[in-house]
């Protein structure tokens, strides 16, 4: 088959969708579940009924737009991303994938081609997480849980308000779980946020996985002290050994783990006074890999080389963990399929890593997922400035297009 | 003369004085104007009574003891110090000053020796700073502004609070300005608050100079950005420029600058969270040095090391001052005399500058001021593990006496 999508009707759509929310600026304001973003998704359903396809909105609030195969028992590949953005975020992140997965399926429908799979444009639930995070396709993964719901990182009161004006409820979340043997795969086209493919010109990115997430709360624990009376030499200051490790960390990670990244948020001096040496050091760390062994080797080094550090400067060091994700692989069927697609179409394309989350790492815990990215300029995202050729959209949508195709031939 | 102070009387004040505000483990809560401030400042007006002596208290509430001199046109010498303490601070810092002192004039008048000058014992008004810091010095010496009065560093309220409880009022403070022909000099004895004196041995610590004190608020400026997406090599991250600058700002102090001291009290990344490159890096910087031209010359070596390592990393750096104050050298009539008396009872002397702030500083610029310093042990203080040895405490007033005595006759 030799489809290719609409590049007229993509084009108006995601122009229409990019309207609602907007800051004028050339990007918008959609949080999860605000008015924005549910008039977003009103738009999205209104879309697809035009274009004659069903509809479905689960019990996380993912809305769907679904072109049934003839076959009845058949099983459905799912094709999206989300419509929620960041407070004054960008109109590509997550927004593409949407009406991306909705061109393809009015793509199919329109030759009249039968497949033997559903097609089904999936608009996932908060996965910026002003809300949970990556919440929508984590309830249909079947790996949220109540604790995440009562906890959430915006706060339990502003879930709640939004979960009022959708319509949805704590146990419609808890029983949004697809069986994965209804399922065929999970595809999602989405702009790179790094600057690796428009540096390097290429025009598609084959992910192979999501990176694993660490993060820790380190503190240095040393003497607070009067900043006139007190020697430099005899000073317990917590100051250096947060520092130090800070500098160090970033190059033991250049050098040893070239694929991996690492970032210190924040850090906090106590008493936190101009004229008291500090006696705590609070660092917020955070680490990421690729790949699941690596990720715990290079918490191991980390936690040493702090550990060191501290001893270093006589401070005492506890380390709490803050939380993380595991690393999530990209299917190989789903990457070939990708790798295949650029090729028909003549796109060249590089295999690599996201070092953001998504919402195909839910997905790759319940089917085979991959995903697609295209250039990001300068490698901005979550920012007005966020900006991706409308060619290399379309290149990425009509990858999309043959990858789906693929796979549901196969 | 060979006078010597009574050390029973005076450990028994000294005890005494510090049961007003008692923790309990051996420290005090005393800030000032507090309800047990002003306890001990009438204890204070009390045992000044019993002993014959006359008694003044002054628009800014500094508390006084006064042993006139037969000269009826007499200068004053004053001795003295504070009692108020940090909040549960220790029970030397200040009070030794102003029990010492007392005991100075009893023994004088208990031996019938006239002096050529009025001997005032004066007990300062918030000399830590709970309130406004070296308060009734700073009136006293006529340095005091309507403007520190209206924005003091612990509020206005409760300053105005303070002020209520001992009946003091905004125009007393401004009034409280002595005639510096009214005085003969000014001699304070205090603790050390460092660990000189203690780890050499030496007994007495002629006090060259108080130390004089810049702020800065420094402010890295870089890109704040995805920690996930944004390779490592390619970041404006902030805090490489803060923790780069507080390490090297040690070293340089450590190397170039061995009689002055450094501190970064505070540092804060924005926008502050785990997954976010920190755009914006804010530092607490305070450096101290004896001398004014060499406080000047530090204060360009340090944020021309900022600059460089800003440029280093690619950010741009913001300095802005948050206040501090002029080296105070010490008379060298004043060192002169606390040597000689330290000579005169065997006890062996070194001169060292203070690097904490005291009332002498505030009257340097009024009148020959000195101060003497005993060993405080491992140089704590602000806590309740200050400690001084009581016979050093003798040591000090007994100086104290001495060079009270040799100035007085001059």
């Amino acid at each position: 088959m030799t489809l290719l999508i609409n590049p007229h009707r993509f084009k108006d759509d995601f122009d229409a969708l990019a309207q609602i929310g907007s800051t004028g600026d050339g990007g918008l304001n959609r949080p999860a579940l605000s008015e924005a973003h549910l008039e977003a998704r009103r738009w999205f359903l209104a879309r697809a009924k035009e274009a004659g396809l069903e509809t479905h909105v689960d019990g996380a609030g993912n809305h769907s737009a679904i072109l049934q195969s003839p076959i009845s028992n058949a099983r459905t590949l799912l094709l999206g991303s989300h419509t929620d953005s960041v407070p004054d975020g960008g109109r590509f992140d997550g927004a593409l994938g949407v009406v991306a997965a909705l061109e393809v399926l009015r793509t199919v429908k329109d030759a009249g081609v039968t497949l033997p799979v559903h097609l089904e444009a999936i608009d996932f639930t908060d996965e910026e997480g002003t809300l949970v995070g990556v919440l929508g396709s984590q309830a249909l993964a079947g790996q949220l849980t109540m604790a995440a719901l009562k906890s959430p990182r915006g706060g339990r009161a502003n879930l709640e308000e939004g979960m009022r004006r959708a319509g949805l409820s704590d146990e419609g979340f808890l029983n949004a779980r697809r069986d994965p043997e209804s399922l065929a795969g999970y595809l999602e086209l989405h702009i790179e946020q790094g600057p690796r493919l428009v540096q390097s010109g290429i025009k598609i990115g084959v992910v192979t996985g999501i990176v694993g997430i660490t993060s820790y709360r380190l503190t240095y624990h040393g003497q607070a002290n009067h900043a006139g009376t007190t020697p430099m030499e005899t000073r317990a200051d917590a100051s250096l050994g947060a520092s130090t490790f800070l500098l160090t960390a970033r190059e033991m990670v250049l050098r040893d783990y070239p694929n991996c990244v690492v970032n210190v948020g924040q850090m906090n001096f106590k008493p936190g006074a101009f004229n008291i040496i500090p006696g705590v050091a609070e660092l917020a760390l955070e680490f990421r890999s690729p790949e699941e062994a690596q990720l715990a080797e290079l918490e191991k080094s980390l936690l040493g080389l702090a550990d060191v550090i501290g001893r270093q400067f006589g401070l005492t060091l506890t380390a709490e963990r803050a939380g993380g994700c595991d690393p999530a692989p990209m299917s190989p069927r789903a990457q070939a399929a990708i790798a295949a697609a650029a090729e028909s179409l003549a796109l060249s394309h590089t295999a690599l890593h996201s070092g953001a989350g998504h919402d195909a790492q839910s997905l790759a815990a319940l089917t085979e997922a991959g995903m697609i990215f295209i250039p990001s300029r300068d490698g901005i995202s979550h920012s007005p400035l966020e900006f991706s050729e409308w060619e290399d959209c379309v290149n990425g949508a009509n990858v999309l297009l043959r990858a789906a195709l693929k796979i549901a031939g196969e």
